[in-house]
């Protein structure tokens, strides 16, 4: 029987049981139909075929309307509490293909207000510059100047606001009790904001004055938001906006959630090298008690963290990472030597990151979007 | 023993016993000496002398402050659901003299997200149609051009949102359950919006930058919002508001609150000189049964409507009301002859209303403020 687990976009607790989940929010599974519908528009990105962007809603309604001329936009965004680990780029990633594959607008939501609210110790000046710092690593991640508009949302609040009170006039505090766990001891705000967050779902139909399909990339625990944005969606006049889950990445600690507030298990963009060779040096693997018995029986890459980061987000390549599966499993590679290689990768990702990320501190002007 | 009355910002019902609220709400009574104050600075208005203005919280201490030549300023404001009625213009009259008085600025809300969020039939673009409308009888009052700005919320939401969120985030559900009576079935919008009635009171502290005091002419049934506004000011920064109640103008029917729901007992501000006679002719008054027993015995002005109407705005000369009440109680004059010389002098203020109305078409962007 499945442990006790909770995700919500507020908690995420206990060991993830990714499928029942699906039952649990009622989305939908991405199955071989799916996959071929995406190989149909170009590549299908390696977290697809890995199952890591494993859920979704209405994601075939989206390629209907894209099949039919009816171009939909993304959004996506994130709660900025502090700098970006490796967890929030994974998403990103996605999101940046779905934007070069369909050629499509994105928004990006900057939830100053959220984690303001949220987070005792946190000043909104302090969250709107960390909104700002986080900005510049989604413009890292190579999005389309053009068709990326970044905006907080205590800086776009009076485009947002009137979608946001029509949103919040159709939930009762019932409903955000039942979906989030809230209880009464909760701020007024963080009950409001799951309105402010329903918003940019419809930001391109407010703009055009028409109705726009919009696609939500965006790990699963968020889910429970846009649960609800699509219960008031079409009493308010709009489409209900689809979504494409991503599972949470793992820690380097080994079941759960990579975490804001975990800092050893964590992998933060502006970590140095010295800092990524000493936390992945120290991730819980799959190894076996002792070199003998490892070369001997093999490690066990399912529950091996540094092999989960390999096969999220670090080995695209899908021959190479099942080499690494035989050779774990054979015993015929060690955890050290594993260890070191992701170091490796992680180290020249993150270097070109923070080099994409020094040169976004030039463009940022022009990803921003406000009132 | 006080009959059960309810007194909110979402509900008045019962007879309404002023003195006891002044206890529940736990607020100042507007006293000998505190007329004394007013009697400094120019004429006590009629309405303080009656005691129709009757309650405060700190207005001494907004005096004080005046006194050392920190001025304060006025806020008040109006929820946009429909036309304007007397009960409406009333609290305004009182705060043109403050403003006149003390030659201070006046922010004036018109809460178009809040009358959407709380009537089911209502949407945003009514709402706004109405603060527009509304303005214009706001303008008509006579407040001074310059020193007097009006504005939307969904208008004002920018600068307006993060004071809200810092007020937000300091409030509960449960602190709202209390004070307002709501409950888990009240739709989140509704549940957030105090902290949008708070912000008005620290805008010019705001657009300074540094600490104003705030004084808040409204009627009691709005203390409760700013019972909360006071209780996390100076946690968010401020000075806490300092408020001046006024009762609420009775209905032509008797005893309960002039109501927008009540067409024939309620005098819009539009309304025609027969309509202002039909419905003072159908008044309810403390007259006897027959002409008769009127002429010996005389009425009672105590329970009468329509001395009421010249209590609280259209007789601010006291001999003269003492005189209506001399010759009511006297049986000197009879329900029909007193209606007539109340309709007049309603027409008359109402013609002019109107012409002031009908002017203010051309000034009323002076008047207005946006982000």
């Amino acid at each position: 029987m499945a442990e006790e687990f909770t995700v919500t976009p507020y908690e995420v607790s206990g060991e993830i049981d990714y499928q029942e989940l699906i039952t649990r929010f009622g989305t939908k599974e991405i199955d071989a139909s799916m996959l071929e519908r995406f190989s149909k528009f170009g590549e299908v990105h390696p977290m697809l075929r890995r199952q890591i962007i494993y859920s979704h809603r209405d994601m075939d309604w989206i390629m209907d309307e894209y099949e039919k001329g009816n171009k939909f936009v993304l959004y996506t965004g994130r709660g900025p509490s502090g700098p970006v680990h490796l967890g929030h780029l994974m998403p990103w990633a996605f999101t940046k293909y779905l934007q070069d594959l369909f050629d499509v607008k994105l928004y990006f939501q900057m939830t100053d207000d959220e984690k303001f609210m949220f987070y005792d110790q946190l000043t909104l000046e302090e969250t709107k510059k960390w909104a700002y710092e986080n900005a510049l690593d989604v413009i890292a991640m190579g999005f389309k100047k053009g068709k990326t508009k970044i905006f907080l949302d205590t800086e776009l609040i009076k485009t947002m606001y009137p979608i946001a009170v029509r949103a919040a006039k159709r939930i009762t505090f019932s409903t955000v009790k039942a979906v989030f766990g809230f209880n009464n001891s909760y701020n007024i705000g963080s009950i409001f904001f799951t309105s402010v967050q329903a918003a940019p779902a419809f930001l391109e139909s407010y703009y055009q004055g028409k109705n726009v399909p919009c696609l939500i990339p965006c790990g699963i625990d968020q889910d429970p938001h846009f649960r609800i944005t699509r219960d008031i969606a079409e009493g308010i006049g709009y489409y209900k906006p689809a979504l494409i889950h991503a599972k949470l990445m793992p820690s380097l600690s080994g079941s759960d959630k990579m975490s804001s507030s975990k800092e050893d298990t964590t992998i933060w963009t502006n970590d140095s090298p010295k800092a990524v060779k000493k936390k992945i040096g120290n991730a819980f693997t799959g190894g076996a008690v002792s070199v003998e018995e490892q070369r001997k029986s093999g490690g066990k890459p399912e529950i091996c963290s540094v092999f989960q980061y390999n096969q999220y987000f670090f080995l695209p390549d899908d021959k190479k990472l099942e080499e690494l599966y035989q050779k774990c499993k054979s015993g015929a590679i060690l955890c050290g030597e594993c260890k070191a290689a992701l170091a490796e990768r992680v180290i020249a990702f993150l270097t070109e990151h923070q080099e994409r990320r020094e040169k976004a501190k030039d463009q940022i002007e022009e990803f921003m979007l406000r009132d």
